[in-house]
């Protein structure tokens, strides 16, 4: 029996090959959804870039990008997929079934944009507008404050400029542990603010840029809780 | 006078205000094209992504990835910006204009982004699919064999999958010069092949990896001229 929709899909494919295209993982073999992922990927951002163009009418391009890559990182595109149960009707390779990777979030959310791209290629624009705009304008309009979604060092160089002080330098200072298990320290300088230094450390260069941005950020600004959403 | 179009530009708009603020650059003032270079930029990603699927019906997701950033990428764009002569008409802050603005690749290829989501807003997805079209088509037919858009670390990398190698490993192991000038030396390690290290130098690590790469695959294959067309 091959399917011609998905429940919650609001499309019924005319080439139900096409479906089937689109959910089967490359572990099943030759013919898998690989294509029609690049296609549905470029799709699902288009749509999701016009629909928070139109939402966010006074946002600007740093955050209408910010606000698009909370909807389209996987994290969100697979729990769009556990909402459609697409894990049931991916059909995978006999190792990466039993490994239960119907439930890993890559391939939930790499098959949710193969579907798209295949209600692209069989239904038109119009309609993979329409599937995508039901699917994620809900979770649009819940989308936090674009400020929220800024990360420490973002709104510690905004905070610079608004004071007319130069721009941050993040200088490595030490790098501690074991290759599993290394510790990264930064630290944050800000000319002019010569006797000011902030420190993180971290597992990875950039969140300890973060931590000794939020700190500067903190310090500097007075405010005691800067980045919220920050994640 | 208000620009209804541009010569070249197979869209007549009903709203000339639209490719006004497309035409605007934010040097300019604060009612500008940057929103509408965010919306244009994914719906030529999107358009020119459907169009090599189309135009490469055999080739893998990570070539049409490489084959699509080779007309997304800002050098093309701006090819194309200077085809449909828009630096006359994008509209400059003073110090901009002063300083050369309207020759300049960045500025060229977000206007041409801009543009194209202005057609989008103005004439709908049929319209901007088809400016697209008419303005890549001849670009992405003439697209080199995906084989020559990947880079060394790629190749070398398939190529070491194919003999059932491990992965190489890359490792910085000087780094010398002053700040304005560093030269990086890395090492590609491939694991089995503990007599050969491979070595490259480069102003930054990426390059002095693809070299050192580069070299491994020399040596390993016996290829003579491994990396055509890695740029």
């Amino acid at each position: 029996m091959t399917l011609q929709s998905l429940p919650g899909l609001a499309h019924r494919f005319s080439n139900p090959k096409m479906l089937e295209t689109a959910l089967t993982h490359r572990s099943f073999g030759k013919s898998n959804n690989e294509r029609l992922e690049f296609l549905g990927d470029a799709v699902l951002n288009m749509v999701v870039a016009e629909l928070i163009y139109q939402h966010r009418p006074d946002v600007s391009e740093g955050d209408l990008s910010r606000l698009r890559a909370r909807i389209v990182r996987g994290k969100t595109l697979a729990s769009i997929a556990r909402r459609l149960d697409l894990g049931k009707h991916i059909i995978l390779g006999a190792g990466e079934q039993h490994s239960g990777g119907q439930r890993r979030e890559s391939i939930l959310a790499n098959t949710l944009e193969a579907v798209i791209g295949a209600v692209y290629l069989d239904g038109g624009f119009a309609e993979s507008h329409e599937v995508i705009r039901s699917l994620c304008l809900p979770l649009i309009e819940a989308l936090p404050d674009a400020e929220a979604l800024k990360d420490a060092k973002t709104k510690l160089q905004e905070w610079l400029q608004a004071q007319g002080l130069s721009l941050p330098d993040y200088q490595l200072i030490a790098e501690q542990g074991e290759d599993h298990a290394k510790q990264f320290t930064v630290a944050c300088i800000v000319e002019g603010l010569a006797g000011d230094r902030f420190v993180g450390t971290a597992s990875s260069l950039r969140k300890a840029e973060k931590l000794a941005a939020s700190q500067a950020l903190v310090v500097l600004s007075g405010e005691l809780n800067p980045v919220p959403g920050d994640n």
